[in-house]
């Protein structure tokens, strides 16, 4: 798999590929192989390689691109191109790719849909896009609930969409009666009201649900999709199991992107300004708190004057207190995430967290102590360096619990901002401790 | 769902509970979501609450336990606890445990079982655990080559287990011929040979196949399950949707750990010492990677000792480089998982990010100059710092893109490693640009 979207990249980037080259390639791969190609090269490479590819295979590449890939493509567009792409879109197409257009591209496409599809985009775009109601999978086998077993089974025999082990089953008005499994209804005798058959432990999922709590909740249940009901349980379609592995997918590269404060839309040859200003805010909140770091170690200017080797030991305090500190928060941010943490296990898990700092904080200030005293053959800045890390490790399995559990409660995602605040928190916590204890024994 | 494992939490900590509490509240909730509150409670609690529950609930929760927590656990147990445990455990469970348990046991466990199951437990325990050999689903729809459409129906009758949307197909000696879709199967008639069927498009999973690797096959073939082959065809079982749900949810909390160097296993209460133990590796060797950066301060001390306020600035050096580096590194990291970077984009890529790195570079070199001049009222100073952080950053931008590249050529997964080695050589590149311009200019 991998190797042939190598060969592509290679193609569109080497040869003087002509349009028959790129299109013989692309007939071999799906479109997300196409898409994930065309993202792994320059622009103005991309540009060319889109303009060989055929008009038929454009919208399906298109939608599988990363955000800001398919941003970028857009952009060099003219409104009769994008026209003719969208001759022919639905509506799942078009929520996916809607945040990357301009409003009067999306009334265009609108206009270009039928009904159905336009009902069903409407209905999607009211929603948030980690919200399971923006990406309902509309193909699904639906009855009457008044129906018998045989006319049932003829249903299944004009059509069964993927990931289908059961049909739904709805009354006059819409509204979501029950569930039929497969198993059963291949079993039942013909002429049974399938009402007989309904399943008393068949779940659903609220329209309104995240896509992750919703991907958890399928796993549950063992079956390969749950129906999506509104609030007034009308059956608006299904979520499944291709979706929730889409969803863990997309959650998993947003996650790794996120550590770094990027977005999982990134592009990987975005034009160098563009990277630069967004990536430049990420800098500059990262700055704002190094230059708090460098304000608390101004004010032991004097002290460092005297005794320079404490600037050239600061890093190791600085390192040990940020480590332990988002070991102790990625836990308990784990905690949060799985619902583990509660206001009554808080207290032991606080002085568990404390046990451990102490020990590792007893541990390591004795290496570290010694190897101090044998670099600067000063016994009484081991000393200092050994208490300041035992202070410092011992903030940090205190921030690492508390700070999360607040940000929680604030609900502020501990997982995105977390670490930056533990950061600045266990650098001026370390510097302190360690300037301030180096002004009062070594001076 | 968190609410009622939060109501479980609870009993379990406050209350003198008595068996019948514990085993009415467990009754309402899954094997997983027991599991969860027992590992959200310090271990004497826990200890008192599996004397409590029902022998019968018991295997379902422990296999559903973190690995840590498990052993943990086990630790507490006698053999004859142990044994009756295991009295009706199936190869599924076993392959789940095994590595928590010591080999007596294991051996206890498989001389109770089966023989079908043992046989399946000896199949899989050859596969590592990230591989999609040791985790094969065995129950399926299975049929010879040489039957017709109505036997195939009436085996469907029969049983149809989860995640099924198809019928494979093998010959006399097990080998696989083929699959034919439910859609497909459904709408033929009853005389006619299964064989006719065959989905030419239907593919694959080779038994040694990544996890994730197989999760992504199967997300592309919108199916619910794939077959699971090893090297001569045979027919193993399949891989369906809700191991690869598994798969994606217990990798992202495996990515999630690994960034502060812990295993997904970890348990939230583990005895303070091991806790300790475990952390203590990924701090010492934290731990040198400070003192290396020590140490190329320490070449500076006289300079630091005439300009002090070059100590005051080096957490600004440091943690720019240390961030822009990550930013780079994160967006090749994920290039490499995704099968985007080539030997023949990768020089277009470290191009445009060294010119991202020079954008940024300059950009906050200035902001930082400004402050530092407005700071400590040198001119000279600014300049120096200036200067070192668009060093800094250039050299964040090279190594971000050579160091996952190069870990990557030398078979060590970027996504581990790669930060711990960036930020060395950022932090270092930092501080020797930053005081050896300020050695020149300012003494």
């Amino acid at each position: 798999m991998h190797s042939q979207v190598a060969d592509l990249i290679e193609t569109l980037i080497h040869d003087e590929h002509s349009a028959e080259s790129i299109n013989k390639a692309i007939s071999e791969l799906t479109p997300d192989d196409v898409a994930l190609a065309l993202e792994s090269i320059p622009l103005a490479q991309r540009k060319q390689a889109w303009a060989n590819i055929k008009q038929a295979n454009r919208l399906d590449i298109l939608v599988e691109m990363r955000g800001e890939s398919r941003q970028l493509l857009l952009r060099e567009l003219d409104d009769a191109e994008i026209e003719e792409l969208f001759t022919d879109v639905d509506a799942e197409d078009l929520l996916e790719i809607t945040d990357s257009l301009p409003d009067r591209l999306v009334d265009l496409a609108l206009n270009q849909m039928d009904n159905k599809q336009r009902e069903y985009y409407q209905q999607g775009i009211v929603y948030d896009d980690d919200v399971v109601g923006r990406w309902i999978d509309h193909e699904l086998l639906i009855a009457s609930q008044s129906i018998r077993v045989s006319e049932a089974l003829r249903l299944l025999k004009k059509s069964t969409p993927s990931y289908t082990d059961m049909v739904y089953l709805v009354n006059r008005t819409g509204r979501w009666v029950g569930c039929v499994k497969f198993d059963v209804l291949f079993k039942a005798q013909g002429h049974e009201p399938i009402s007989n058959l309904i399943d008393e432990e068949c779940s659903f999922i609220n329209s309104e649900t995240e896509l992750t709590k919703a991907a958890e909740m399928l796993e549950r249940s063992s079956l390969s999709a749950l129906p999506v009901l509104d609030d007034n349980h009308i059956l608006l379609g299904r979520f499944h199991a291709g979706l929730a592995m889409e969803t863990w997918r997309l959650e998993h590269e947003a996650q790794q992107m996120a550590t770094a404060g990027l977005n999982e839309e990134s592009d990987l040859f975005a034009p160098v300004k563009r990277s630069a200003a967004t990536r430049g805010i990420w800098l500059g909140i990262n700055l704002l708190t190094a230059f708090l770091a460098s304000a608390f170690i101004g004010i032991f200017e004097a002290t460092l004057q005297q005794v320079v080797a404490l600037a050239v030991l600061m890093p190791v305090v600085a390192s040990m207190g940020g480590i332990a500190g988002s070991q102790t928060l990625t836990l308990i941010v784990r905690g949060l995430a799985l619902g583990q943490i509660t206001r009554s296990n808080l207290k032991s898990l606080l002085s568990k967290e404390l046990k451990v700092g102490g020990l590792n904080g007893i541990l390591w200030s004795i290496v570290i102590g010694v190897v101090t005293l044998w670099w600067f053959e000063s016994p009484m800045l081991g000393l200092v360096i050994g208490l300041a890390i035992i202070v410092n490790i011992l903030m940090a399995a205190l921030s690492g619990v508390l700070i999360p559990v607040l940000l929680d409660k604030l609900r502020i995602d501990p997982a995105l901002s977390g670490s930056v605040i533990l950061t600045t928190v266990t650098d001026i916590a370390g510097f302190v401790a360690f300037l301030g204890l180096g002004t009062l024994l070594l001076l």
